[in-house]
């Protein structure tokens, strides 16, 4: 069964809005078997999307359409596939009814242009939304499968997880499966190098390589005709790359650094407690944005001043007057400090230089230095993270954020 | 002109890298005057560019490729478009030279199959990368242009500031400028009920809504003979609109509200403290991604625990038994006991349940408390921001930190 997927919105064509829904799509068909090989983006234009819909029509047996089936007047996408088809729209009560309440327990009020959103394609199915109004619609003929799905993120999901799975289920006899690897520590290039005979050798599974904000990813997809058939095939190569790559590896099919840090914690029944500066509290966003961190995680400061630091983490003061707020001595300290003052297994202590302003010859911008505090001691890291560019802010935070729980993380195996 | 995009990578196709790339190029063409009508992704497969690049050779005149640019084997994009064209591949020694001097200040190992990306089709322009290794590439041929870009978004990225607008500026003679408005505290559907009828009378500028996660973003965009043209018919509707959402309308071309809060600080000279529970440091992390912003930040805390809060934050220890942790009075005691410590002029304090767990029926997940702490009393500010849906914790605390900024913002004018 070939899949594609064409969204719809002026507001994807302009690059007002990045396309997450795609992508979401595109990851849910793999999970389904199905193959998708292409996407596409259209405004919110009658011809265009017609003669798109209709070239989709010609190569591909399933349509995912998403977009435009909002309450305002620019919302086309439900008339324009309707007419496309010979199709007409009717009222569909229980959408309706669904809607009616939907503004109910929400305490805004409903406008007129809702009602709009309950029409429907005659014979259609029409898929629940739990989160929103637009209701998204199913429509079977002559042996094409065309489905409608809302153009906000979380109501598409939403209604993916609770209807759209579920009617996909029976369409396909193909098993698709991946799984992913996840490296910190090392690049694209490198792991490439190493990898590049078992990339050729291997046909099914395939690997390929793919370089994240920060990390290396390692996809390794099977088809065979169960799901438990391609598992069987994955098994042995994920043994394989593991083997090569352990010390970078930090996580299989969770790409989230800190999900693995918290369960790493829990399961060593250890706590941690963060000090920062130049992340500025992202170290402890990252970790508390996991459910449970609380078993882990009594206490983050971001101590941006010197000051603070002081009468905060104790800090000795002479320190800002000898080797200064970036360094080696003020990271340890700031890990100690927080290690004592929240009484906890583990402290982490970061200071450098964000950028784009405050760098010198001797400290540039990228300068970071992180501590790491336990019973056993303090283990100060130097990272140098600039690379001269403009507006590297956001991505020094991140990347030394990265690095502060790679290190909480090793630290505890 | 028109104008498409076609991004290349299987990476894309199987949704495991959201197409960030497209939304990017899209808008630097909307400021270069360029309409867009189409984006697509293909996979790394050879038949398929093939079949995508010569439909978009038939219908637009600039085709911009991204991905495939890569050292690795199945990096196809540049060997395929050249056979296309009838244009063979040529050793390009100067960027050879930028790429062995690349590895050389990165310290990493070049590896052979980097050699590979200093080859480019006879008589291509060549576009530096300023950040990784594989250089841009531009061919014209027949009235047509086609731009070959760098797959990872900060080497496209920076291509196009520092070489491809600079390339596209004499390639068109008609504007298009866009501004955006950016709304707190309203839904789509109220804001396109009170703009109905401006949307459909306005035909240049044109007026969108457009929801955001936790915001609205009305689009404006006008097309004239000049960029000074289109600002001219764009003005006079921006103050309509301003007037008419005025108390909702945060920014004006800015989405990050933090900024908008970074900058209204700096004007009042004002400075701010945060203590955190439920929202983990998302507040000061935000704030300290704003650069320049340690001139209005000295102190954020996350206590996680009712210890942390008693010990660092001074709340009376019998609230915990009395009201609970979740309550009027603990936001309160916090916003308070943080503007203490750090001495700021403003103190947030945020408490409340992000989820999954935790919640009850007299507090449910979603409760949030908000207190605001100035010179003149403290404010507290209750939210309920649970729908019951799964995976809602990080939209909570998303949503939480948006309202606590909005309240710094709305305390400050």
């Amino acid at each position: 069964m070939k899949a594609e997927i064409i969204c719809v919105g002026t507001e994807l064509l302009l690059g007002d809005v990045v396309n997450t829904n795609a992508a979401y799509i595109a990851q849910q068909l793999a999970h389904n078997g199905i193959f998708c090989y292409h996407q596409s983006v259209i405004g919110d234009n009658p011809e265009r999307l017609k003669t798109s819909f209709n070239s989709a029509l010609t190569r591909s047996d399933l349509i995912i359409l998403t977009g435009g089936l909002g309450p305002t007047y620019d919302d086309l996408t439900k008339e324009i596939i309707a007419d496309s088809l010979g199709l007409s729209l009717e009222l569909h009560q229980p959408s309706m009814d669904r809607i009616e309440a939907y503004f109910k327990t929400t305490g805004k009020p409903m406008t007129e242009n809702n009602i709009k959103q309950a029409m429907v394609p005659n014979n259609a199915i029409v898929f629940d939304n739990h989160c929103g109004t637009a209701p998204g619609i199913g429509i079977e003929m002559d042996d094409k499968t065309i489905i409608l799905l809302p153009g906000p993120p979380r109501e598409m999901r939403m209604m993916f997880e609770t209807s759209i799975n579920d009617y996909l289920l029976n369409k396909t006899d193909i098993a698709l499966i991946s799984h992913k690897l996840y490296l910190f520590g090392i690049g694209e290039s490198a792991v490439e190098a190493l990898l590049k005979d078992k990339m050729i050798d291997y046909q099914n599974p395939t690997i390929a390589p793919y370089a994240m904000q920060g990390s290396v990813m390692l996809r390794i997809t099977a088809t065979a005709e169960t799901s438990e058939k391609a598992e069987a095939l994955i098994k042995p190569v994920i043994k394989d790359i593991e083997q090569l790559f352990e010390p970078y590896i930090y996580g299989v099919d969770i790409e989230n650094l800190e999900q693995v840090v918290v369960d790493a914690l829990k399961q060593k029944k250890c706590t941690v407690a963060t000090a920062e500066s130049c992340t500025g509290g992202m170290v402890s966003s990252r970790i508390t944005g996991v459910s449970g961190s609380s078993k882990v995680f009594e206490l983050g400061v971001t101590t941006y001043s010197n000051e603070q630091k002081i009468k905060i983490l104790d800090v000795p003061s002479h320190l800002f007057t000898t080797v200064g707020a970036v360094s080696e001595e003020v990271a340890a300290a700031m890990a100690i400090g927080v290690r004592t003052l929240a009484q906890a297994d583990i402290g982490i202590g970061i200071t450098g230089i964000a950028g784009p302003t405050g760098g010198t010859d001797m400290k540039p911008v990228g300068l970071v230095y992180i501590g790491i505090a336990t019973s056993s001691g303090v283990d100060v890291r130097e990272l140098k993270l600039g690379r001269g560019l403009a507006n590297e802010r956001s991505q020094i935070q991140q990347n030394a954020t990265n690095h502060a729980l790679k290190m909480i993380l090793d630290e505890l195996k």
